[in-house]
């Protein structure tokens, strides 16, 4: 299976290409331009570099989401585009899923935060299995740290936490946790356009869906939806 | 510390931009393109997708070997290029150490495998302390596949293999641990320059040198003075 991979759920936009369960190139940044000027001309840089022509592609492997709306939307246009035009599907990898990947090798939990703003984090609970697959402990959520933390308690192994939420809850992980906190390194801490090839390759062709039916999974509505929530509320009040 | 990393020692080539603890990005390929054309071509797209000017750079961090020799000739030849042009040292990263940061949550030891031909390997055998410090237990050297597991039989905790040396040697490797083998995935498998980063931000500013003193550390003679040792041998016979 061949893949075009796109990640810009978070602050990274990230773009690698997948052959028969090899990595050929993986081209990642952190920076604050806006990932609709920096995604696809990336795409085209690694694609030109690595002699990979989009058509080669079996299927456009995406962060379906949690994260960023505004990223989640860039991601789901670029790939929708992409797919319609070389008539193939999109393979969309959960974001949480796929960070799990950036820490294959560790034993334990694995507990990914995403900043979701408002004094939540979109997290879930996994955990490789001794022949190494993911299995999803807790499903991903948007909800409160200190909620996750309590539920992460039924799991007596240690727990290694990653994503933009470990930064920005680090002194509520570091009261908790002690020096018993582990949080990745930052150059496997936050998303990464591999890590989202890999996870696919292991779904597998059969987690390919069609373009036109692909929607990211925001796991809550947009602000701009509670809002207008709350508004009609107070009108009808 | 801000560091342009780079690495050349095996098929992959791979820049990185490092900057205080963070990576602002990395660009990875895995293709059969000669790294003198790639190389610095990448770095260059990267430096302007993150708006990094290389005169910010404190060192040029660069894969130090053993490895490929041509590759390691073309990254030294790159660093010394950049850091002489930039009035700026040069931070080597063993390539053995730098592997062990793609695997550094794995509990146990790690043993890297650079395939150096001649049925032998580069390797080394390392560990993560808990406080997460790398620590060498066998330093790197050239020699039979078959010796360094005799070594790593001295060390009870479950062993990670990586690098391009894991695939040439699969098979002996599955024959020997069986269901116990662990490789890293592919996306972790090989060279990264983000690995050289975190690494080399570890070792500190400390380990910058001066350009003009560094050299690869092949760790063995190439093939032409081997070949040129014999041969006198011979005359002299």
């Amino acid at each position: 299976m061949k893949l075009i991979a796109l990640d810009s759920s978070g602050n990274v936009a990230a773009v690698a290409i997948f052959a028969d369960g090899r990595i050929l190139g993986e081209y990642r940044i952190d920076h604050k331009t806006t990932h609709s000027q920096t995604l696809l001309p990336m795409l085209s840089e690694l694609c030109g570099r690595v002699d990979f022509a989009p058509a080669e592609a079996d299927a456009i492997a995406v962060a379906s989401g949690p994260g960023s709306f505004t990223g989640l939307r860039i991601g789901a246009a670029a790939a929708k585009g992409m797919a319609e035009a070389l008539g193939i599907g999109i393979l969309p990898v959960p974001t949480l899923e796929a960070l799990c990947y950036c820490a294959d090798e560790w034993k334990g939990v694995i507990c990914p935060l995403l900043d979701a703003r408002r004094s939540q984090v979109y997290s879930g609970i996994y955990r490789f299995s001794e022949e190494g697959s993911l299995q999803t402990l807790v499903p991903g959520e948007a909800l409160p740290l200190g909620e996750q933390l309590e539920r992460l308690e039924a799991y007596p192994e240690e727990c290694l936490f990653l994503g933009d939420g470990s930064d920005a809850y680090r002194g509520a992980l570091e009261e908790r946790f002690g020096n018993k906190l582990h949080i990745a390194r930052p150059h496997r801490r936050y998303q990464s356009a591999a890590a989202v090839c890999m996870r696919a390759g292991e779904l597998g062709r059969g987690a390919i869906i069609k373009a036109e039916d692909f929607a990211p999974e925001y796991l809550r509505r947009s602000q701009a939806e509670r809002e207008r929530e709350e508004r009609l509320k107070g009108e009808q009040a």
